[in-house]
């Protein structure tokens, strides 16, 4: 090659070798410069995916010790191995369905569903070729849809072990299986679809070229309404198709109390959910490697931060309000509510308006946990009030304070260009956005609650939801898993069953 | 663009279109190479904060576990509510308060206090403008402020945690709710203005042209005076002020033991702070896109593990010897002895003096714990002799035995260039960086355990301070927070009140 | 540099000092970004080793807190001191000798070990000079050798701490310490030379110049053997020496059931192992910063978590066909050994191959458990069987279902160019790769247990090796720890002894 640039070269400079190879050579050590940085962009871009994406997978940890503490200590096994079996069935699921009817472009590339990709076949047809994404299609064309696939099942993940906390202490173990492989092979998938694939009918348009909802299309970052409410309204199907727990209202209709077995695991769980949100919602982002897109990761860890601080001391402060006591566990929730109210805008809001969000996602989520008590839904995690309902208010508020410089920043688009590109409508935006959020939760609620009712519905009919009172009474884990979790001694309780094989 | 090169090429080459063609496209692929290479830089360093700063935040859980684990289990949502409090009530008050007193300039810079960027407006003037950052002002001029927030926030989150464990088991919530919002607005961020800003008065000169202390300054990396000393000082003040826990003396004043209720979560609390610590050293170079800045966070890696296993071993020994029992605590306390100690210096010191400090902090944290029972000062989480003592005792050893040649490597300083950069004194260093460090201790005594004694001075005045001593009896869970952290079934105990809303 | 520049160009371009200048400001900002991508090259891969390597570390939580809950409550704090101990004795024993074993090239460079870099000294000598390394050499020669210190550390550690689970609750402390020094300051390191050092005789031939074991080499990509075997095989030898635990087997031979006191702790281990294997895995083709390596990262991530899914799923269904009860320890355990199994090849198999991979490890695992029953063998993690034997599973598995495509991808050869590249016996190899995984099973099992039945063997002849039977009775957290891991008030039980100095 280099003495073809040389040859080239010659005639323009008097025929001096000297010069043309001076010239040549620097040719040459460019391409190598151009080489280490196609590496380099996709190295980088691996490295955040992967790590963002394993930050996602910790939330698991937390929602076990988030779950398993918040009830009676009787179910505990039951619940920590839904958690654990929704990472193991989600990855299989993912793999063979979810991942191609999320993402997948095949031979009918349409808004509502993918068509390909299933198992991971034809890397090629996904939906990251072209656009930001053009490093994927030199040297190695199928060199980069394994982190993406890594990154998406963490999050089909959280989705799918969200509901555990809704219908726990009372869900058959069989039902929870099914349930489990349902949304993430299938119900999450969709809604992903819509909201995040470049096709999909809902979602935010990231290139011009697309007609999009209202000229605008919906914006959820890292999944308010895709990864949330779509959690949330499953728990919400399932823990009104369940019914309450025994003994959860007495027979006047008033609540009982049925404190959590251990208050340590509350809090572990929410720092370490707190630990993974970090990965969750600057992850989301998907490529790092601008400075737009770092500005955009770095607010979204902002906003972040102070969304939840401001969820935590809103829900302590109602708490306190209404009990007179300093209530660590509506601190906690508090917490995760404002993570999950502003994971629908982390990108796109000012630190201000997330502490907004954050403080009154805290008054959502009270409101509904005494409309539940009211109604007599019993979900003993609060799941909806928090995913659902919280996720709801996150991508509605969005709508009102998204803010148009950030929106042109996080997806690629110029403001300068395009005056059609949505605001907030609070920032004097017309309503695009803000109804395109609304179509977008109406939307997100019909899907998943219709389904998931007809589900859980139809293992009602065949006998197959709930556990029988006298198992219920015993506790699942005694009474489906062999044993109970804790097996203290030295006056703690004595060694009952074994909690497991050759242990 | 093109054309214009090609005009302007051609009279050198002849008029030979095709060998300025040739020329000006290997230019114009190179201007697309150098912003190429602009966003992978600030995307590194990007997602090189964001993940430190999150390993960081996880401390926030290896605290609480720690702190719960350590005390009795009637305390055990108090003080978890306390951490979690910590990094909410820091949240706003960094956002609104702290980070521009630490990092703010405005229209007066001073050695003292930062003045401006107050609830994150006008991002222009930070500390980061010029210098190695450059990049900051190209493109998009507030890029960049967004993580660096993010990262400082969680420091001072740890700083302001760091004293629960000292006032553990009877510090009224209420005091400790307008600690934490002082402590996280005013006190800590001085004394990060005063070593990390580039104003400061007290820290060390990153840039030749500034005249500092002794023409040194202190050298604290990631904070063992900064963070460590000032929490664990607070903590110092806090459990003077407050008083021993009722029965930790008896009658003759011999200390009584008070066991922690979980030595699984000490351990737990442990690990996970071993765990952040790699954000929080390796993460203190800020920059890590050059080869010597690599070099450093690399080596702080090596430091940081090699003081905590000697640190480790130490305590454990020492506790072999006094008890002859294997005391697991001492060990784990030993560990954190360790990181604390090597913080202030883990770039610049050679890995044989990392274990040398970490080892002699040990004796340091062992020492200092008996002079407190001699004093009849109840730290339950020895908070103080850890924090406050080993972090200075870090700060002194660094000017005892940091390198010369890692000084320039970190400090983006030139050896060659400017002979009056400082050393270690055992490397023939004259002794300016170690007084630095002496002043550096003193200061930071002064100001944080002036401050804080006078707050938690006035708090007692207005018997603000401290529980009742029924409530203390009984237990700060039932007291104030409305339970007990347990409530096992199945033998373990009975349920008590609830533990939280709704569940 | 530009004055000589443009005298250079000069003659070239007819003497006009315009068009050398162009051309030389180009060349010259081109110096700048060549400087700009070495610094960024060497920035993302310390930022991958860094962060992958604090993952690997966070394993230790994992296997502190897997371990605690897999046990009685009166052997608590021992396993997790064990579990400290294992990561600061490995510090310091990691740091005088054994990275030095396995890395360091001194005069004498051969197959069987290292002979250098002890005491990280003469960093110059070590294994990463040349190759894909080459930003090694500039500038900065001992610029990188931080990075990969820390990471193998972690490593070590990880081997070090596997066998805790083998010998739990009947082992001498003092035994343990010594245990833990000898693996990690020399079984493993030997070890690793064999197989990850360019000289070691065992090892995939990196680079062609090699002439290497049938012309191939073991592919152990993350340490299915290396790692997992060692500590396995350790802890087999260990398991056997210090005999069943008193009344683990009845009169008749019969195992009796000794559940452990945490199945809340089993649960937590678990998932932060899964967490911690995202950086084991991925981090371990120790380069990130080209596309084909990017390739590799993400494949890992994706093997990893399809193998960890199958292996739940396996062992969840075998559990349930065993006992009809849905087995939460079991559930756990098979997660494991999908990860322990998919480690040796998670760089070179297809997504389904790993999910054969971890399901057909759940049988080999359930398999050997039963196994070690009928012999009398009492592992109470069951370390041996996951560790050592689905390890060996895993080297062997690579040996089929290997793709020479990837392997050339991961190793940085040429497929093309090299037929004689290997390939996994059910793709059509001819068996070389299968043979040198063999190979490697038997030396490996050969120099650890050979080694480590000597070490045990001897301690026992000079019966140091296991407690009496008064204090196994007791328990070793009363006999030998100065207490009992637990003392919670409120009806919880009484508090005991102190757990800790100064707590």
């Amino acid at each position: 090659m280099s003495e073809d640039c040389i040859a080239a070269i010659l005639p323009a400079v008097n025929g001096s070798t000297e010069a043309a190879t001076i010239l040549c050579s620097q040719f040459s050590d460019y391409e190598t410069t151009q080489s280490q940085i196609s590496g380099v962009l996709v190295g980088v871009n691996t490295l955040y995916l992967v790590s963002c994406g394993a930050l996602v997978f910790v939330m698991h940890a937390g929602f076990a010790m988030l779950c398993a503490g918040a009830i009676r200590s009787k179910n505990t096994m039951n619940i920590l191995l839904q958690t654990v079996m929704d990472a193991a069935v989600s990855a299989i699921a993912f793999y063979l369905l979810g991942y191609g009817f999320a993402y997948g472009v095949g031979a009918n590339p349409n808004g509502f569903i993918g068509d390909a990709l299933f198992a991971l076949s034809r890397w090629k047809n996904h939906n990251f070729n072209g656009g930001d994404f053009d490093y994927y299609t030199t040297a190695d064309p199928d060199g980069l849809g394994w982190q993406n696939w890594f990154f998406q099942w963490a999050f089909a993940a959280t989705a799918t072990t969200i509901p555990a906390g809704a219908v726990a202490e009372r869900l058959n173990f069989n039902a929870y299986l099914i349930y489990s492989f349902f949304i993430s092979a299938f119900v999450y998938p969709v809604v992903a679809h819509w909201v995040w694939a470049a096709e999909g009918w809902l979602g935010f348009a990231r290139y011009a070229g697309y007609s999009h909802l209202f000229r605008s299309g919906m914006i959820d970052f890292a999944g308010s309404g895709v990864v949330h409410m779509t959690g949330g309204l499953a728990g919400l199907a399932g823990c009104i198709m369940v019914g309450p727990r025994m003994g959860r209202f007495d027979s006047n209709g008033n609540p009982v109390e049925m404190p959590g077995h251990s208050a340590t695991l509350v809090v572990l769980g929410t720092v370490l959910l707190w630990f993974g949100w970090y990965g969750f919602n600057p992850g989301s982002q998907l490529i790092i490697t601008s400075i737009k897109a770092s500005a955009v990761v770095g607010r979204s860890a902002v906003t972040t931060t102070l969304a939840g601080g401001a969820g935590c001391l809103s829900c302590l402060l109602t708490a306190f309000l209404r009990h007179k006591a300093w209530d660590l566990v509506a601190g906690c929730n508090g917490a995760l509510v404002g993570f999950v109210t502003v994971t629908a805008m982390a990108h796109v809001v000012e630190p201000w308006a997330a502490i907004i969000a954050g403080f009154t996602g805290g008054w959502v989520f009270d409101a509904v946990c005494v409309l539940f008590l009211k109604l007599r839904i019993d979900d003993p995690l609060s799941a909806a009030p928090m995913h659902a309902f919280c996720g709801a208010w996150g991508v509605f508020f969005t709508g009102l304070l998204a803010k148009r410089e950030y929106i042109c920043q996080s997806y690629g688009r110029s403001c300068d260009a395009d005056q059609y590109i949505a605001n907030g409508l609070f920032y004097g935006g017309d309503g695009r956005l803000l109804a395109s959020q609304v179509v977008g939760i109406i939307s997100i609620f019909a899907w998943v609650f219709g389904l998931m009712s007809l589900l859980f519905g139809s293992l009602k009919m065949v006998k197959l939801l709930r556990i029988s009172a006298e198992e219920e009474q015993a506790g699942l884990d005694v009474s489906k898993h062999g044993g109970s979790a804790y097996n203290y001694d030295h006056g703690l309780g004595k060694p009952e069953k074994a909690t497991a094989q050759g242990l």
